[in-house]
């Protein structure tokens, strides 16, 4: 994919790549990734965010496997088929592991999300201003236990996604959406 | 704020921003941040947003009433003042109410924050291209049974925050974090 500067045509152009050539991804490249995560917004500005950049093959093995189950266990027989499109996890260059603290009095809730997505938002769109593709995956959040193994990610920490990161094997064209007016409302709920 | 195109720069200039002029927000510009919003990714591709724009005083100053019951249980003695640099929400031209189908199974979870927090924060960055102030804003969710009933929410949707937009009463610099090794891991948790 070309690379892309202006902010507004980046929304439009996020695409779900879930297929990698073998090109590596540099250093500064990953960096200037994670440099647009961690500056998202967090709840009251703590910044309770941690990235695991996975490069280790058997790591990266692992945890493809666990995300196969979970996808296995979501979609049973409607499993997407592996092929040119969907290569497993396990073939990307760089997985991108965000997890964020969990409140003292409780567990991750929904609004726990509003403290790490947005970081992995801005990843995921600054991935794509550079030519890089990404797809937000959250599936293996179905064998967290052994994920949390596989990365040794202590008590009080949670997985947010699990994110591969690579050079396409092929262009995108822009994402298509229905008429806004489908999403919106004023005011008001109307049925 | 000036306004700003360059993605990789949007991300280091977006800041919280509580306090708004009267200057009034066009149409045209909510339309171009909804649309940023409706771009975004979100689980299996299900597009499960829905977005109220309020703009009713009657309708914002019940909400605004509802969000202060809920800063002072969360902060009690430590509820941050308002003044010059945070205004109720009720004195935003425009509230913007994001919504998201909970799964059919169960209740909002972690992870159903994926399917929204990345568009609340397109929504927000693109506002910051236009040089808008937003915030992301969840504490209204210790007062949710009347949010939604003020909004007529129905069930079996979740509201995932109140963002107040408009113009800003002074300009913001860059945002500032700590480095980024602060955040990142490589293969596994480090202790």
């Amino acid at each position: 994919m070309e690379p892309m500067n202006d902010a507004m045509e980046l929304f439009r152009h996020q695409r779900a790549v879930r297929a990698f050539s073998d090109r590596a991804v540099t250093d500064d490249a990953i960096d200037q990734i994670l440099q647009a995560a961690i500056h998202g917004p967090s709840g009251s500005n703590t910044q309770p965010w941690h990235f695991i950049v996975v490069r280790d093959q058997a790591v990266k093995d692992q945890l493809s496997d666990a995300y196969e189950e979970g996808i296995r266990e979501a979609y049973g027989d409607a499993t997407p088929a592996r092929g040119a499109d969907r290569q497993p996890l396990s073939a990307a260059p760089v997985l991108i592991v965000p997890c964020v603290d969990t409140p003292p009095s409780n567990r991750a809730g929904f609004q726990t999300g509003a403290s790490i997505y947005p970081n992995i938002q801005n990843l995921m769109l600054a991935a794509r201003a550079l030519g890089l593709g990404t797809v937000l995956t959250t599936l293996h959040r179905r064998r967290k236990e052994r994920v949390h193994e596989i990365l040794a990610i202590p008590e009080g920490i949670e997985s947010a996604a699990i994110i591969p990161l690579g050079w396409p094997t092929r262009t995108y064209g822009p994402n298509r959406r229905p008429p806004l007016a489908n999403f919106v409302m004023q005011d008001r709920w109307r049925s």
